[in-house]
């Protein structure tokens, strides 16, 4: 992934959206908390925008939140490369007029009230307005943007942020692209405590003139972004979305929401963009064509695209489990199975490669229990190896990923000793424990998917978490991710084979 | 919920097992980390238990974590009321033989290696033993158990816990019985980040005495256990099991879930437990003739567990979903559909009502966006009181739980002012926005689930936590944890209606 200075976008016309040198703000003023324009004034200055490159304008206020307002975009000293607009939507066509007048060609629109409540004369006037000045504009009825890439002069570690959202996630090659501000934005706290690494995310609105096809083309080309989230509720330009997903997709992976499809659905999407949703079964064939990976699940979507983040796809969809519980063996074999994939028997060969590090008490088998085990260099290290130099796995998921924290806070409370070999900080454990065996992993292209039952706050968890290895807090994700993984591997394969053919 | 004093169970033949008054245990020493022993005798300790009351034995060791050691429980100057065993399985007959001689009659065993593994001898020995001393036993193959409603004399805040996890839960009305150890205590971590308030927690092993039945009866008397929770490898008195599980589900509801039915988990079982696991169709048979609720995810298990234990059961299956997130809602609406909830139209009644509370731009249908809205009062009070009075919902989804932790912080950081309004402290907005609601949701039975997208560690939803009330980070769970409330309220309806007739 490269910085901004080295982007081959630079001149794409979704460019300044995303990395504006200016900005004015229409809506904005003090009263936080009651006001969604001075929430999302806020964060862009939280952000790091340069403080003089932000315009705020407003009919009576003279200053706000510290900067200098004016009555009039046309009495600004310069033309912003971007306008924002979060007024009631009756002003919105004076307004966007005047940005017209002014120059302005990129304009974010948050605003609601359109077509979405049925107000369509004014959705008419905003389309012809920004046709008369060639505006391109996103939304009405969005938050506008998120990107994590953007580099503001003054501060290294800034981000463009438009969205009332304050918490921002780890920076990564997850891209957005939502008809919904909340599965644009509000998904980011989980994010940032799962590890879902989002680098940008666009509230695309009603769509009624840069739509999810824009960004998508945009994303294809953008070498910051490795995977693309989309969530959608209909889709304008279906012939133009086929033909360019299919072309995306082995290359990057799309990992979709469709949110209509059902009467309730329905009825919420028409007050939502306005749209009028089609029958599931239309889509599912669409994403069956495309290779397009897709869910009903929120909690799915973010576990896939972080899933699929990591870049390591696998050959087929024989899984190896290591775990020292026998339950949850069980219970991931059961899954697997329902879910298509093979839990295969080891080769006598393996079996007997294994018995070695396995306790006598311990059956050996897949999945392989390994019941009470703290030899962490066998677990981590040892094990796998075997499985993946055996050949006869395309994936492993590690059960028993503990961190020693706590444990050894208890047994000094009670007086106990420990012993030191246990007492090592996580920079050793990674050191040892993770990094030797990745490179193993991303030659074989057998990921290890592991999991670790303190959750996601544990520290020894969290150094997953940062060095970009897939960890889950239980059982049930791991076994999903590695299915959606098989199943990417197997469409692009197909794809392949019929271009060889 | 009663303490351990009024508890009538005192006499039942269980009651030893959760509550013994001295314990002797054979298999600890000091080598904390490597020895499962060792690591489970701490938690004893650690969890309050009367030092003068636990008796290791250990044939060489004069002291054991600071406890005197005894070289064989012949050697003991009382019988304790448990004996507790971890040790390698070929020794543990005699150790069991001398148990017997000593007069102890409550056993549990950890120990693995037994059938499980193929040792047959071994397992026909053991049960040989207990027979002719009368001895009842947990195991073997197991953790033991965890009782958090336990009162040592010396220590209010105290649990009894033989099992190696040192996270315990918030103490709760949830009982567990697991032939897994993992799914009885590994979960403990998670439980406490998401409120799954456990009081009890037996992992039963290969069952080769006490079954799951005997502590299904337990539990069903119990006065501290609302809710049942249970993890099936096998059930080996299938007919018991069915009429007890027909008697208990209408008292307290019965969660299941059923690790079988498929070839790999069957491989996984056999090498667990030693048992032999029966088809799916079987089960969900069972499951659907008892009205339990079962699921083949742990996360599900846990949201399911939680759900039932606030006690609050629908009258129907008719969903009022209220959100600031038209994506949410229109995913929500979704997701109800496919699990056969019904989101109604309201009537033109109830949206005249609630358009005092909505801004211009939203729309008034269910689900209820209501886009950009910081008044408190009307989201978490006026507008579900007007849904539930309508008596057009039998339960409410609310999205847009959130804490100005954050977003204080940030605008005072930034040098903003702050409306004093929501510069409150989290018990006022308890008092005000959480109580007086939840009076009528219990008198109208109509339960409210909440959805905080900041996440469990927030400090405004871990108020949700403490005060038992069902709050989700994502809008996946809530829509299924209503549609199992609603389907067990429809069981007990219909049996209820049998009855009668």
């Amino acid at each position: 992934m490269t910085e901004i200075n080295e982007n081959p976008l630079m001149d794409h016309f979704l460019h300044p959206f995303l990395n504006p040198k200016s900005i004015c703000v229409f809506g904005a003023n003090n009263e936080f908390l009651s006001t969604m324009g001075a929430m999302q004034l806020r964060y862009i200055i939280f952000g790091g925008f340069p403080r003089n490159q932000i315009f705020p304008i407003h009919l009576r206020l003279e200053e706000i939140q510290g900067l200098k307002a004016y009555k009039s975009v046309l009495d600004l000293p310069e033309t912003p490369e971007l306008a924002f607009i979060i007024l009631r939507p009756d002003i919105v066509p004076q307004v966007l007029e005047e940005c017209g007048q002014k120059g302005i060609k990129h304009v974010i629109i948050t605003s609601g009230g359109f077509r979405e409540i049925g107000n369509i004369n004014l959705y008419k006037k905003i389309v012809q307005i920004a046709n008369n000045y060639n505006i391109r504009f996103i939304g009405p009825n969005c938050l506008g943007v998120y990107n994590a890439w953007y580099r503001f002069p003054e501060l290294e570690d800034a981000c463009f942020n438009t969205m009332w959202i304050y918490a921002t996630p780890e920076k990564g090659n997850i891209s957005i692209i939502g008809q919904s501000g909340t599965v644009a934005s509000h998904i980011f706290w989980i994010c940032r405590e799962m590890g879902v690494k989002i680098g940008k995310s666009i509230s695309i609105g009603n769509e009624d003139n840069i739509d999810t096809v824009d960004f998508l083309e945009y994303f294809r080309e953008d070498p910051q972004t490795n995977v693309i989230g989309i969530y959608i509720e209909e889709i304008k330009r279906g012939k133009e979305f086929i033909e360019l997903a299919k072309k995306v997709v082995p290359e990057k992976p799309i990992i979709a929401i469709y949110a209509g499809g059902t009467e309730a659905a329905s009825r919420s999407i028409m007050g939502h963009t306005g749209s009028i949703a089609g029958d599931d079964k239309i889509f599912e064939s669409v994403f069956k064509d495309t290779g397009i990976i897709s869910t009903i699940s929120i909690k799915d979507w973010m576990y896939y695209l972080r899933t699929f983040s990591t870049g390591i796809f696998p050959n087929g969809n024989r899984l190896g489990i290591i775990t020292d519980s026998g339950g949850c063996g069980a219970m991931m074999a059961k899954a697997s199975e329902k879910l298509g994939l093979n839990v295969p028997e080891f080769s006598e060969e393996l079996r007997s490669k294994l018995k070695k590090y396995v306790p006598d008490v311990a059956n050996i088998d897949n999945p392989l229990d390994l019941t009470f085990q703290f030899n962490q260099y066998n677990l981590y290290i040892k094990i796998p190896k075997l499985m993946i130099n055996s050949g006869e796995v395309d994936g492993i998921i590690l059960y028993a990923v503990f961190g020693f924290e706590e444990v050894l806070d208890i047994i000094k409370e009670s007086g106990g000793k420990t012993y030191e070999e246990f007492d090592i900080s996580n920079d050793m454990m990674k050191r040892i424990y993770l990094k030797p065996i990745q490179r193993l992993v991303r030659k074989k292209k057998v990921p290890i998917l592991y999991i670790g039952p303190q959750g996601y706050n544990n520290p020894w968890v969290r150094e997953f978490i940062k060095a970009n290895l897939p960890i889950f807090d239980l059982w049930d994700m791991p076994v999903k991710c590695f299915a959606v993984l098989a199943k990417y591997s197997k469409y692009c394969k197909k794809l392949s084979t019929d271009l060889r053919q």
